[in-house]
C-alpha cells in the first residue's frame, strides 16, 4: 500500500471536511482522532462523497507510519492545551524534517513557543489560520500559513489546490515565519467583527429609523450584493433577513433571536494587539465593545427605563426622513467604513510584521481573503491591487482609487452618523470609522494641547512646530517647577 | 539614635518629594539611592524645607538597619527590571514580617509575581499606585495600595496623613490584595487619557468651529472650572491656553506645540485589560487611538492633501453657528462624556475585582481620586456618593442623580457630536462616550442580527426572545448544514 501524502488529526466537522477536501484534490490522506468513532465517520464520508483516497487510523503510531517522508500532519483540535497534547503525542513518532501544521485559531505567541520546542527535536511547525467555517473547509478555505519556508514549500502543492480559488488564484500563500499566519488570521477575524457590526448598524437604521421590513431589507441587501458591497456577509444577511421563523411564530426568525452576542476571543486579541502595536483600530474595537454591551441585556433593559433617547420625547421625533436618500447614504457609509476598517487591519499587520521581521505581504493578505473566508468581498480585489500598485502605501485610504471613492462619499457617511446620533440609534463602528478617517486626514489635531498638559503635570516635554528640539515650559509660577527632567520616574504618565 | 519609621529607596524627584512629604508629617524617614549624590540632595532639601526628620544612607545594609521593625520601605524606581533588582538587594537585609511597598506604575501581574516570591521569604509586598506627579508627591498625592491587610495596617497611619486630604478625608485606603492597587491606578490613568482627549476635543471645536482665541478659551475654561466641571485638568488647561510663548514668538505657546502625543503605556494596559475583562471602554480606547494617530504626523500631512473634509468645499461650509449655544452644548457634552467614561472605568475595576476576588470598594476609588491626583474633580464626590447610596449600582449612569443630569443634557451632547462630524472635526472620545450611553440605554440592540450571522456561518447557535433554550437554524438550503454542533472547533469564530 502506498504511503499517504498528508495526515490530518482531529476529526470534528472542520477536520473531516478539510481531510475530504484534500482527498478530493487527489492527495492521499491519512486521518486519526482521539475518539475512534470519528475515524469511522470520516472514512464512511470519504466513500460516500466520491470514493476519495482517504484512510483511517485509530492508533497514533500507525497513523504517522502511514505517511510518506518528510511527514506532514495537519492538526485541527481545540486551541490551547489540546494542541500541546496532540503535538506531544504526534512528535513522539515523528522524525527530523517532519512537519506539524496547526490549523487552529491560535494566539500567535503560542505558535512561536511550540515552534521553538519542536525545532529542538528537528521538527518543523507551521501555524496556519483557516477561515471559511465548515463549508469552506470542505469546498476551499482561505489558508494563512506561517512557519519555516522549507516546511511551507513541502505543503504548498497541497494547499494551493485545496484553498479557495478566485479568478484562478489560490487564496493562500506564504505569510511569513512562525506566528505570521496566526496573526494574519487573527486580524482577519477582527475585521470580520467590524464588518458584522457595520452591517448590524445598517440594519438598525433601516429598521428603526426608516421602518423597513425584514423582507424589504433582505431584498435591499441582495441588491447591494450586486454592487461594490458584494461580499459573503452581505449575502448571508440577505438570506437571514428573509428566513421565516422555524418555531411556529409569524414573521422572520431574526426578530426572535436574542440580542446577546457571543464571541470566541480572536476579536479581543486583535484589539489588544492593535494597542500593543500602537495602531489605532477603532472600527474593530467598537465592534468588540458592542458585543460586550450586548451581553449586558438585563442591565440594558433596566437602563432603558431610566436613560433617555431623543425618541422618548415626541417633540424630538424627526423620522420624516427621505428614505431613498437614507438608503443611498447607508450604502456609501458602509462602503467607506469598510475601507477605513481594512486600512486599520492592514496597518496592524504591517506594524506587527515590521516589529517581528515577518515581511508579510499585504497584497497576499488581500488575495488570501478574497475567497473561502468569512470576509471575502469584491472590495479585496481593489485592496490587493492598491498594495501591488504601491508597496510602500502608508494607508489604504490614500490609495488614489480608494481616496476618490472616499472623497465622493464622505458627506453621505457624515449624514448617516449624524442621523443615527440624532435618533439615538448608536452606530459606534460606523462613527468610529469616520472618526478614523477624519483624524487621519487632518494635518493638525488637538494633540498639541494634550502634549502641553503632559508637560504641565509631568514635565514630559514637547516638540515644537517652529524649531527642532525638546522643550519644557514653566507653565505657571504658582506650580513650582521642580526641575531635574531627566530623573522623573514612577507616578507620572 | 532612634530608628526611622519608614524608608524610601529611589530618589528621583518623585522619591525625594514623597520622602519629604512623609517627614513633614512627623514620620522619621530614612532614604537611600543607587547613585549617592541624590541622597545628599535629599538630605539638603530636608534641611532647607524645614529641618525635616530625614536621614540619608548610601549603603543598603545601613539603610535597612536604620528602620524600626517591622521595617517598611517604599521603593520609587523605574517600573520593570529596576524594581526587581531593588527588591533583590533590599530583601537580602530584611526579616520576616517586613514590608516592601512599590510606588511605581506597575503592570499588576508583576506585583502579584513579586508578592508570591517575597511571601516565600516571609516578606510582605504592597503595590501602591501613586498619582499627583511631583507636586502631588510633595504636597499630598493619591495613594492606591494593594497587598496583605496585615502589611497595609502597618503603613496606614503614615499614608493616611501623607495623602491628599479632601473635606477632611484622606485620598487613600485599602484597595484590596496585591495587584488591586496597581489596577485601580492603571484605570485612573486610563480615565486620565479619556479626560485629556475630551478636553482636547472641546478645544478643537472652540478653535476650529467657532474660531475662539486662546485667551478667550482660557477664560472659558476658568469659568467652567467654577461649575460641575471643576477639576485639575480643566484648571491647567485654562493656564496653558493663556501662557504666552516663551521662545520669542507672538501669541501663546500652545500654538507652537507639535501635535504628536507621547505616552508611557498605562493607557494601553487599561484598554487591553478592559478587553480582557469583557468590559466596553470606548472613551479610553478612542483616546488611546487618538494618541496613536497623532503620532503619524507625516502621514497625516500627506493625507490632508488627498482626503477631503466638509470644509474643503466652500459650498459645504456652515460655520454660522450660534456660538453661545455651542459653548453651552460643549460644556454639557464634556460633562456627560466624563460620566460615561468614569462609568466605564468603574465597570472595569468591578469586573477585574470580581474575577480576582479583590473586593475593591468603588466608593473608595472615587474618594482616592478626589484629591492629589491628575483626575481630581468635583464630579468624584457625586460618584463616591452614588456608590455609597447603592453599593450594587450596575452602572454609574443609572444612578438617579447622574441619570437626571444625563437626561437633561443628552440633546446637547448629540448636537456637539453631530456638529463636529458635520464640520469634519473628529471628536472620537465624545462620540464614543455618547455611543456607550446610547448602546447601554437600549433594551434592544442589533446584536440579534450578528448572532444570526454567527449561527449561519459557524453554527454557533443562539438564544431566543420567546422561549428558553439554545437554537440553531438551517438558514439556507443551498448552504448545507453539516450537523454535529458539539464537535465544532478551530476555524470558526
Amino acid at each position: 500500500m502506498s504511503k499517504c501524502d498528508i495526515g490530518l488529526y482531529g476529526l470534528a466537522v472542520m477536520g473531516q471536511n478539510f481531510a475530504l477536501n484534500m482527498a478530493e484534490h487527489g492527495f492521499k490522506v491519512a486521518v486519526c482522532n482521539r475518539s475512534p468513532a470519528k475515524v469511522d465517520t470520516t472514512v464512511a464520508r470519504a466513500k460516500a462523497e466520491g470514493d476519495l483516497p482517504l484512510e483511517g487510523h485509530k492508533d497514533m503510531k500507525d497513523f504517522v507510519a502511514a505517511l510518506s517522508k518528510p511527514r506532514k500532519v495537519v492538526i485541527l483540535v481545540m486551541a490551547g492545551k489540546p494542541v500541546d497534547d496532540t503535538i506531544a503525542l504526534l512528535s513522539e513518532h515523528m522524525e527530523e524534517g517532519d512537519v506539524i501544521i496547526d490549523g487552529g485559531n491560535e494566539w500567535f505567541p503560542n505558535s512561536v513557543r511550540r515552534a521553538t520546542e519542536l525545532e529542538a527535536k528537528g521538527l518543523h511547525f507551521i501555524g496556519m489560520g483557516i477561515s471559511g467555517g465548515e463549508e469552506g473547509a470542505r469546498k476551499g478555505p482561505s489558508l494563512m500559513p506561517g512557519g519555516p519556508r522549507v516546511a511551507y514549500d513541502l505543503i504548498e502543492p497541497i494547499i494551493m489546490k485545496c484553498a479557495a480559488q478566485v479568478d484562478g488564484e489560490p487564496c493562500t500563500g506564504y505569510c511569513g515565519p512562525i506566528g505570521a499566519g496566526n496573526y494574519v488570521k487573527m486580524v482577519h477575524n477582527g475585521i470580520e467583527y467590524g464588518d458584522m457590526q457595520l452591517i448590524g448598524e445598517c440594519y438598525d437604521i433601516l429598521k428603526n429609523v426608516i421602518g423597513m421590513s425584514n423582507q424589504d431589507m433582505s431584498k435591499l441587501f441582495a441588491e447591494w450584493n450586486k454592487t461594490e458591497l458584494d461580499s459573503y456577509l452581505i449575502e448571508i444577511t440577505s438570506i437571514i433577513l428573509a428566513k421565516k421563523d422555524d418555531q411556529g411564530n409569524p414573521g422572520e426568525v431574526v426578530d426572535y433571536v436574542l440580542d446577546k452576542t457571543g464571541m470566541k476571543g480572536t476579536g479581543r486579541w486583535t484589539v489588544q494587539e492593535a494597542a500593543e502595536q500602537s495602531v489605532a483600530a477603532p472600527t474593530i474595537a467598537s465592534a468588540l465593545d458592542a458585543r460586550y454591551i450586548s451581553g449586558r441585556k438585563e442591565e440594558r433593559i433596566a437602563a432603558s427605563k431610566i436613560l433617555k433617547g431623543p425618541l422618548d420625547d415626541k417633540a424630538n421625533q424627526q423620522l420624516n426622513v427621505d428614505k431613498a436618500q437614507v438608503i443611498n447614504d447607508l450604502k456609501a457609509a458602509l462602503y467607506c467604513s469598510k475601507i477605513a476598517s481594512y486600512a486599520q487591519g492592514l496597518s496592524q499587520i504591517k506594524a506587527a510584521s515590521d516589529k517581528n521581521n515577518w515581511n508579510v505581504d499585504l497584497a497576499l493578505c488581500a488575495q488570501m481573503w478574497r475567497g473561502g473566508c468569512i470576509i471575502r468581498a469584491k472590495l479585496l480585489k481593489g485592496i490587493h491591487d492598491a498594495v501591488v500598485d504601491d508597496p510602500e502605501l502608508k494607508n489604504l485610504m490614500v490609495d488614489p482609487n480608494f481616496a476618490a471613492e472616499l472623497n465622493s462619499r464622505h458627506l453621505a457617511w457624515r449624514r448617516i452618523v449624524t442621523l443615527g446620533i440624532a435618533n439615538g440609534i448608536s452606530v459606534p463602528s460606523t462613527s468610529a470609522s469616520l472618526g478614523y478617517y477624519d483624524q487621519y486626514r487632518r494635518a493638525n489635531l488637538s494633540a498639541n494641547l494634550i502634549q502641553a498638559q503632559r508637560d504641565f503635570f509631568g514635565g514630559h516635554t514637547y516638540e515644537r512646530t517652529d524649531k527642532p528640539g525638546v522643550f519644557h515650559t514653566l507653565w505657571d509660577d504658582t506650580h513650582k517647577d521642580l526641575g531635574d527632567l531627566a530623573g522623573r520616574t514612577a507616578g507620572n504618565i
